[in-house]
């Protein structure tokens, strides 16, 4: 138990400073695919940011696992954090970092016990569409028939897909995109799902309200209840009368 | 209590008129952009009612804060009213001027209580296909490699979105088309939420009706019942007996 | 309620037949666009057909209406019956004629107790995936710059329009056609709600069997009436020892 | 009874065996379609196997009904079954025989106790896009004006297709291929329905947790059992008092 409160307390006190490092990393990885023509000593900041900020997560995952009561049970409960922080050494490529990297942001804001499931949901939706769009844009840039090239174009076609509207004005055309694309659309089923889930949640709790049945077992307990007080009475008026019978 | 009232009395008293502007802006606003070859002076009229029915819901949400029993708290809950009401100050486009008015009457609209989510959402689905049609006409209408140049299209444009469809026949190619397109998307999820959620809940209401646990506690209640008037019985029988012991 | 009960009794009776004349207007409507070079004589014959079933359901709206015990009441509450009726007459377009025999056997079809909400919108489903393909087809094979000329194509189009999938590889180009496609979207959206509100409710009902609450409640229940019983044996041995204190 | 459990007993032995044997059949399926240039003797062989795997699930089918208590109900409920084992008889086609090998491996799959819907649903979107995506390939190569043309294509496609984006990059030309799109299109439609379900359920496990009326009811419940409580110390003193009103 103590053990298990040490955990939560660590990931109570890091919850902030990693959300801040989360920001970071956003930035990070943002500037270089939008300013294109970055000088190459930038690039390398950011790419250095970006380590950092893994490093971070992956310490973090470390700590945690140390302070958890059950190791095994920990690891095989986080499997994906292990991932996310086990490939970028095996493989360093920017985009894999960037998904270890929301993974992990990600796995650990849900641990946050204020953190709703719409206010989750909707933050992940709004950073899939990020970088989404910067991801898409970086990859589809380069290809010879890619027609995403501009931020703008990037940041459009996230939307349309993420909506499930798909014009196919844009859409992206090497591997690497088309798997990007598949994650936007699956995240934007998800928001969908939980738009929906949200008003039927709330039709739902006035439909409880006035539930017909409860309402007459709530009267039947009265009427029972009174019942029951009358029968007191009745015995206490027994006791009443037993003295005087004895002269 | 008393000022709340007077507050109410006014949101009450002010719901029909407000309603009439707000139609009167949807006139003004679609004139000029419909009949493209408008005289100056129908424009300058048109533009005129837009400022006069913006001005009506500013003045309307300056005497509400006027009557409201905590003004700051007022403020705080109706801060995009505020915006709305202070930006076109700020920023006169013609867009920006509808988007603000739209937002106002949508407000005010919600705060009507025989108004329910579906009567609302439906209204402003409605709304933002009209208005979105309109402005997205009069943004692309002027680009260059725009592809929505007549109302019906804008119009066709306006349900392929707003429906997720997205044929892709039409689509913006503006920024600000993109920003309008991407306000109706969402609206579009919201209203397949609402659509959902509304067949969802009727069908819940028709399950809950046959709760086998609630129709179990019933009868546990009225075995009960019946427990204790045979209870009852009894004692009343005991109470009976004690004359007749005493000669 | 006698006259009541006559108007239910006619609408029981007549289900059947009414229905078997939908499917012939099915037919006839079919006929003639499908086999574009139908002779004269039978496509005159399927116009036939058409007005034949369409006065059919007017004439069942009639005797409704006379057999209702409130004529007012009925007249509202099907008023879009009675548009069905008399638009036709007023307009006598072959695509107005459908739209109001299928709202007819719609409106008529839902009456029927037997119908559940899912048998009625995938009913309609089915039909409008006809009808609507069936429609688009005859306005959009005239038009100049029309896609849809063969019956696969606008088979396939209505699919990708009702799943609001939305290729766009086919896409209506005239006002009539974009009409029908408006309302095989809604239609679409519908088609997707009940299907997500079918599978929440089965869910919900498997939810619900496992509430923890109602079963504490269920519990505390049993344990009272426990309590009661022992409390009558109490009281019943009180009532055994009396006699013997006389002597 | 006891043949029930044998057909019971039957159909959990069979579970694993049969469900590898789907693996197989997956495998034999896409290698002649993926390596389109493999040697005569390896697409027999594949064929081969597709038929022994077709053959084992009829067999299993024939097994079931023999052990089944009720014969002919038990072909009434299982009619899809019987189709899926007699057609590829009648019609030995590639595609229909690998429907039919799908059909039973779902119908079979869903018997399952263990396995609930959402594993279910989720398992057979993977298998649709699987076979979908091999099928469209397999069609579409051939079509002279066909535009899905490598596996990556019809991969994206049918992701494309199943989450109603629809870009309309890709999209089957040939009856058969769209036959195969709409298939997808209705089950990603369903696999829409099953997330959002899944979330709103979980939604609304929570609403119910904290329901008002419950509560109250719990309380009164408990007010009784405690007046019932006194009401038994009541009748309780009243029994020790009798011994002593008799000297």
């Amino acid at each position: 138990m103590e053990r298990q409160s040490a955990q939560a307390a660590w990931e109570r006190r890091t919850e902030r400073p990693l959300l801040a490092l989360a920001v970071g990393f956003a930035l990070a990885y943002a500037v270089p695919i939008v300013d294109s023509t970055a000088s190459r000593s930038l690039t390398e900041l950011c790419t250095g940011v970006e380590w950092v900020v893994w490093g971070a997560f992956a310490v973090d995952y470390v700590i945690r696992l140390g302070l958890a009561p059950r190791r095994a049970e920990f690891v095989r409960r986080h499997w994906p954090d292990l991932c996310a922080v086990v490939l970028p050494v095996l493989q360093p490529l920017r985009l894999l970092r960037m998904v270890s990297t929301l993974l992990l942001v990600g796995r650990r804001a849900r641990m946050a016990p204020q953190i709703r499931l719409t206010t989750y949901v909707v933050g992940s939706v709004v950073g899939l569409l990020m970088f989404g769009s910067l991801a898409v844009l970086s990859v589809e840039r380069g290809s010879p028939h890619g027609n995403i090239r501009t931020l703008g174009d990037a940041v459009w076609w996230s939307f349309t897909t993420m909506t499930t509207v798909g014009y196919g004005d844009h859409a992206p055309t090497t591997g690497l995109g088309r798997m990007i694309a598949v994650g936007l659309m699956l995240s934007g089923i998800a928001l969908l799902g939980v738009v929906t889930a949200n008003i039927a949640a709330w039709f739902l709790s006035q439909f409880e309200k006035d539930d017909v049945e409860e309402r007459r077992q709530t009267e039947a307990i009265a009427v029972l209840t009174e019942e029951v007080r009358l029968l007191r009475a009745e015995v206490a008026r027994l006791t009443e009368r037993r003295p005087d019978h004895h002269h």
